[in-house]
């Protein structure tokens, strides 16, 4: 990932700055929460992926930058309400927001940071900008939301899993791609050709997520793993695991997830008899990589549309260690 | 205050209506959580002050009432996410959203809340206008912050707890006020008279509201109450009363709400012999709405202009009820 982000350094370097630098519109009293939030360096792939698509498209400008800065500060306030609700302990190697301060002041402090990034999308001259952030703002809360409400539903299919991914994390991802073609005062097809680049590179990062939630380890993610079955979140493994085996297994397993004995079906995904469903999510994961970079075969190539296309193969890349 | 309201009664349904069909905007599986949000009808004061505001520097029309719904939507979604910190059981007579389904699903709830009112925002054409309410809603997300922040702080002193109602009240009710005159496309003179106007008001209410905390009935009020106190909240009676003490009694009120024996300081409050810090916060409330009613004197009168006038008469009449 790092290889393909070498081509935008310097632009990825200055939007680092101008995160940073949001801390500045807070009240004094609450700064140094925020500068917490938003330190801790991240992957930062949304500002990556606006970043790549503007300059696909046209010069990179201090729109793209803006945008840039505007998709981490929803992506960096959903994960502080996300960390709530998992109860997560660990976030990108230090203690989460409600680790150290409690859920109160998290709850908040998401809210500030969502507040603020609306606050920034409404600068573009362009409307139709703004109107496209709060848009995806409001998908991921949908998608986060049904998630919620369907945890622990033994009905859930693979089907309502990529729904509610295409919202949660498809929507951010699309619009960071879409809007910098569209900055870039792209073609409307073109523009059309990187939003779903986008919903197709965020789909797959989400199943990587997943997977990596029961095949990683902390010590090399930096977050609490193993969350997702815990708060009976049932991930494409989960659901693909639950799908191919028999009834009477099925039941079995249903039983071990609704009593918590979430450690026994981790370790029964994981192991190399029965991880069939692990590698089966991956190469879905990786036929959405595949679907996206055919996606970028229509666009004039420069080197920053190749950087869009090897950021798939990094990403392949990531899935192939998981595989077990 | 449903006298001033009745001007604008046929307006005020229209704005009923429409905040009940915005719940059509959300996934199936997440509509039924915000029609109940959404129900339960509130007093819609921002609402109202939008719509007089509309009318007493014009005609109202249709974007007072996106205006209308717009503050309304924001001001739900932060009170889903106050009831959370409070741990309150009820609100307007029903259960709080996490005492029905939990905290995890009211942090989601408020987000989509909170995200949709800043999508509809976005459509207004004056671009100002959807920076003027994504500011607003940044404000309110910081004064609840750093409220929370402060929480059992006992160097929290009266121009401290100004400052946070400024911002967490205030700016909903001054943004209502404000933009209801900017899109009738009223002078800036006269905008900005609005402004303060909402402004005023808004900090009397939040006044009123901490004072009803203290000497209100749960029959009356239909909400939980004494939460304030028990949350660490030192509001306006609280914080006069503490600075009107002997450094001795002082300490011995610390003592008391340090250790969670907050009924007692609530009886103390309350008592007739000691509620000087009732009266003289009821004092200061009433002291905001004769400066906000003032300040209505240089704009062109109008029913709508006497109706906002009057609105802060029905706000003095309900402080009344509280003096003890």
């Amino acid at each position: 990932m790092a290889r393909v982000a070498l081509l935008v350094q310097p632009h990825l370097d200055e939007v680092e700055r101008r995160i940073a630098q949001q801390t500045a519109a807070f009240d004094p009293a609450i700064e140094g929460y925020v500068t917490y939030a938003v330190g801790g360096r991240g992957k930062r792939l949304r500002p990556l992926l606006a970043l790549l698509a503007g300059g696909a498209t046209g010069q990179i400008n201090s729109g793209h930058l803006d945008l840039a800065v505007i998709v981490e500060l929803i992506h960096i306030a959903t994960l502080v309400h996300d960390d709530i609700l998992d109860e997560a302990e660990r976030r990108r190697g230090q203690p989460t927001v409600n680790a150290r301060w409690g859920n109160s002041l998290s709850v908040l402090l998401g809210d500030c940071l969502f507040a603020h990034a609306l606050n920034l999308s409404t600068n573009f001259e362009n409307a139709d900008i703004s109107r496209a952030i709060a848009r995806a703002a409001r998908e991921i809360c949908s998608g986060e939301m049904i998630q919620t409400q369907r945890r622990f539903d033994l009905k859930l299919e693979v089907d309502d899993y990529l729904r509610i991914v295409e919202k949660k994390t498809g929507s951010l991802f699309s619009t960071a791609a879409e809007l910098g073609a569209r900055i870039s005062e792209a073609d409307p097809r073109v523009i059309e050709t990187f939003r779903k680049f986008g919903m197709r590179i965020g789909k797959a990062y989400q199943i990587y997520d997943d997977c990596l939630d029961i095949a990683g380890t902390e010590s090399a993610t930096g977050k609490t793993l193993g969350t997702d079955l815990r708060k009976g979140k049932f991930t494409l493994p989960v659901l693909i695991f639950l799908r191919s085996a028999s009834e009477f297994e099925r039941e079995r397993y249903c039983s071990l997830i609704l009593e918590g004995k979430c450690e026994q079906m981790t370790e029964l995904l994981r192991n190399s008899a029965t991880n069939g469903a692990l590698n089966e999510s991956i190469a879905a994961g990786s036929d959405l990589i595949r679907e996206a970079q055919t996606g970028l075969d229509t666009i004039a190539q420069n080197p920053y549309g190749d950087a869009l296309f090897a950021l798939g193969g990094a990403l392949r890349e990531m899935f192939g260690h998981l595989r077990v």
